[in-house]
């Protein structure tokens, strides 16, 4: 007879019998109480939008931040905890900025991806280079453009990365993928991506979208967050 | 079947099966038992007021401090647990001088505020540059003057922080929220400020309100604490 | 459901669901065993009494240390754990005696007082610097005068300080702090204090007053431990 | 009378009364959740053929990376944790590196497997070179070409390697390597290893072969991984 | 609802919910199953005289080492676990040694006292100074001569000292403090301290005192444990 | 009453109430699972005989090394945990290369064994020089020949070891052993002892011995590992 | 209600309520599994005799290692863990030989005996200098002749020491010692010591006592292992 799932989760970093790592799916959890973030890829570039919950009237909206740049080529959205993120935000800001140091070139993204997803593995672990001593409860949408062109990758907590074409994190990114899959095609021109960012984020926020309450970026093929009023022209074009 | 709720404390900095950190939301209990602080942002600069426990008429009001000055140009208001706050308010200090010693010039509010937030997210690892065992029970709410102006921001100790127009922390924090939603507006003066500050906390206090029991300071630009007759002056107003 | 209180204390520093930290409660309690003390501060300076609990005739009175000299200027009452009050007590004599051989002066009293605090709040952690693998068992009145002139502070396992203009610690201050509220004014003469101080001792003691199991000392500017003659010329005033 | 079975998978690396190592075994139960891999060895050189999940439309194959190389005259086809064995490829490289680089000339391809195997063994120790605190939840079919000739070693989480003549791995293992047993033939010429590996993937692959959802490589004498084409060469050869 | 007291002992420096450290109060208890020693201060020195239990008339007795010299002016008695007492000691010797190298005189018995003190208090640290792992079960009594002349002190395992005129520790502790406090007078002679102590320890003692069962010493002003012949001239005294 | 037995096999190298190591004790259990290895010894050489188990015909016999060479004039035959005996043979190998390097003579074969037990020993320490974290699940037949002439040694996973005649381990030692005590006689020739250890092997192995599932060594005085040819003879003269 | 005295045993270095260390107590009870041994003490030197437990007709006898040289003036017989026995006696060696290198003079037989001890006792720290993570399961009479002429000391895993005229240890004990208890007189000679040391081994073993199952040693004043003919030559004089 088995313990019951739940039992294995103290042991931040050990196998349950069916071979199951349950800190790792818990974090996966926590993402999934985040807000939702979206990215598209286009031959154009790759565009984000994220959803920013202001729980207060009295809270300044543009300090919230749900996405981020990395490098000049590299931006991400997040979802999940906040701290979280930008301990590996920052991280990625280092890498970046060595990489140019050393090599005077920018970081290939999927360097750049690699080397979060090693962050992310380390948990647990004790000593000089160790990771957290949990899992890092947050998901990127990492969008960079290098020489190989635009190109979007999705991380988790257990530290696998894979490529997309479009993704979405957080609370509702299992009605945004179904939404996505649907409209999504690889011809999409940049500004037609922003509107089906947007689209879809719109579908699955309880709130009316405004532009205080979403940030959309696009690395096209430098990292640009657009403004409250190129916000507004996007919602306008919806 | 899961365990139950309470069973996730123990692992200071483990994820339970919803994928949340259970010693995060603890230490956030312990500053909903504290007293009550209010930051407000005006154009003219920032106010805090904080209430100050007088438990015994033989203490000295005057060492109690739930509202501290962290450079020229940086204040913090605290509620939670004192001693910690101590200690967090200490390493600021030591980062801003810092700042001055290395580049001659005031620190950023934000950057320090981002400082005391990677303190407080290490909680639990083990090492040199380790942060404490358990999180820290504590909410600041940062008033500063930079470059970018006059600025307030609310930290807590998942070691996130937001920026806000107002802002109110520890046990009377519900009730002193829902008045200043109704009561702000971004134009008050200074002076206009200290008094809504003063007023809401009157609502949340169970006492009658003393030049003893607040402490009242403003970053306009720089950080001054109001003298007994000040706030007496402040009280008169009201 | 909550687990029930008392499965926190093993964590030594975790937060309880509702923001409490039970080993320092738990400390807080060691010193409730402990034998009373009491401080009062005066314009001339401060007097500090403490019951010395003489459990044998065969002891020797004089070796049951409760009041301490800690530098020229300070000196402190204790109660609780008597070991971890030395180690307190010793950490104090270096500090102020590594500020006058850095500084050529004085130790600020609350400079003192904090540095005990900072050691006081470390424990549980591992490494160079750490405290105790607990939170020290014991409460102290410290007593100094500093430039500021006479001041009496009062700490605690938590390692909050606080000013007090007269105090009581140990297993008779509830009832001391009640006799000290009625009879304390601050325009008491020293001698008046001590007869005040031990009048209060004398009120919550279970044996009778006598030279040999209570000590007094005062710091009027510096620190003086009363003879037993000169203690008993108190008793005689009472 | 013992402890159930599954009260042993607590300490990581800790023996149950009947000899044996859990946590070691669970991790190989995440193997067989994994997707997966066929080795075939022939006198021309060795076939790799792996399964890709392709879970969304949106997802980009090529980003799924089953097969890698690891040296010039090395590559390897993985099933399991995709982070935990990008670990062990990245440390197998950096190996075969180091190997050319101190001797200037290419490791043999035993050496580098017991490499792996001594990181695989090493769990749940502390220090300097440790390995990871859990078993790496991933078996390899590691397939290269040196002064031996090609040879195909199969590792497991237990640091156990064993040579074969062909070798499948992963949730298909079990019915691939019964087809494996009846159909292979040691004169096999490398294009009818890759027509026998991608017949037997195809037996135990729920959705159709395709060229998004498989990876061929060989290494004859150097590693070489199938363009789209070539892979729709061999699926047209089936 | 509270742990039952036994659930404290495990964390060996833990308060339990009423402020106690058990495994300090345990430690006490392997006092009281240790062999009774008595200790009789005289203005013409301290005398030591303590039980030692021969359990087979195959062991040697002048092996049993319950009383032991420290330097030339300090000597002890001890109860409790043998192996620690001997570690204590040994780390006395070195303490008084190295005062006489670095100041040129002897250590004040205080001083000696107090550093084995710091010794047992600090049990179940980790790191370099560190003492043992759990509190050392032993209880002492330190006879030692100084510039204050002859002095008694009695340690216990919480890091505890006080002085004493005449005490017992071990099994018939308590037995013998009730005889010492009707027997002992501070006027007596050396000569008739040694009786009063050999008196009282014969009351506690099963066997019947002999001169291979029990030891005495005496500090006047310098360490002599007594012969044979001489203990029997005191046993003749009786 | 005590603990059930099993509840003692978490603290990894923790005496039972009746002073027994139990993780020992399992680590022997897994070796009772393992192939069944035999040692014989001889005035002309010692001769090792292995079991392979070969479990799949698609699996290279010649990969699974149950006897291995040490040095030149040491060899091993080992049962059990297969990643843990490859450690424990490098770590000889290491061994006997330095000895030669600093005393230019080879290793004496007892020097061998005792460093071989050390290790086994020190499992469960922390620190650098430590050894496993459990203890090694592997019991080894060592096989040599120095100034003293040819030696067999056993060891087993507490650390011990036994100088043998002729000994068995792994699954069927219990019947090996009895065949053994019959059969040897201290004036057997090499190549009888050849044909003593194959049938005895042969006796208690499920298959059919081959020269495929049967590995035999001599050291004699070096060592040399039998060809299949020289395999296939020896079952010959069966 | 305390918790049963089995649950102690898990922390290894932790009193009971009791005041009791069960982990010691337990590896004592691993002393009472192993074979006998008896130590003599005689004017003319010290006599050794052990039990060897020859399991197996195939086993070398010769290399069950049951009493050993330490230097050429200590040798000891050992009880207990076979392996715990080889480190202790390897520790005293070197102890030794460091003594003879630094001092130029034999190492005093108590000096040995005491760094034994120390060793023991350490046992379950951390760090540099520790001992074992458990108690050594061995206890060991320490024969030896120094300035003081000859002498026979008793260690067990507590880490005392006595001095003993006779005595045994391992699983006959009881009875040897009530034997030797009633027979042994101080003025034998060394060759009637080594009579009664046999004689008494006898009476405890379950086999007949052979030159193969004991060992003879003797310290007069020089460590000699008796050689079969000399064990002979004793077992004829029984």
């Amino acid at each position: 007879m088995f313990l019951t799932r739940s039992e294995y989760d103290r042991g931040v970093n050990t196998f349950s019998p069916e071979g199951r790592l349950f800190q790792v799916e818990y974090a996966i959890e926590a993402i999934k109480l985040g807000s939702t973030a979206i990215g598209v890829l286009t031959k154009e570039g790759v565009v984000l939008a994220v959803e920013k919950r202001v729980t207060s009237p009295l809270l300044e909206p543009s300090s919230i931040e749900k996405v981020a740049e990395i490098d000049e080529h590299i931006g991400c959205a997040m979802s999940g905890l906040t701290a979280d993120a930008k301990t590996l935000v920052d991280h990625a800001r280092a890498d970046t900025q060595q990489h140019r140091f050393t090599y005077n070139e920018p970081m290939p993204v999927e360097s750049c991806t690699q080397s979060l997803c090693d962050l992310a593995l380390r948990f647990g672990e004790d000593g000089e280079e160790a990771g957290m001593s949990r899992p890092f409860g947050v998901a990127l949408l990492i969008a960079g453009w290098d020489s190989d062109g635009p190109v979007l990758y999705h991380t988790d907590p257990s530290g696998t990365y894979v490529k997309y074409r479009c993704m979405a994190i957080g609370s509702g990114s299992e009605g945004a993928q179904t939404a996505l899959q649907e409209a999504y095609k690889p011809e999409l021109s940049l500004a037609e991506a922003e509107v089906l960012a947007l689209a879809t984020l719109k579908q699955v926020m309880e709130e009316k979208v405004t532009a205080t309450n979403v940030d959309i970026a696009r690395v096209a093929p430098t990292y640009h967050l657009l403004s409250v009023a190129e916000v507004e022209e996007v919602i306008a074009r919806l």
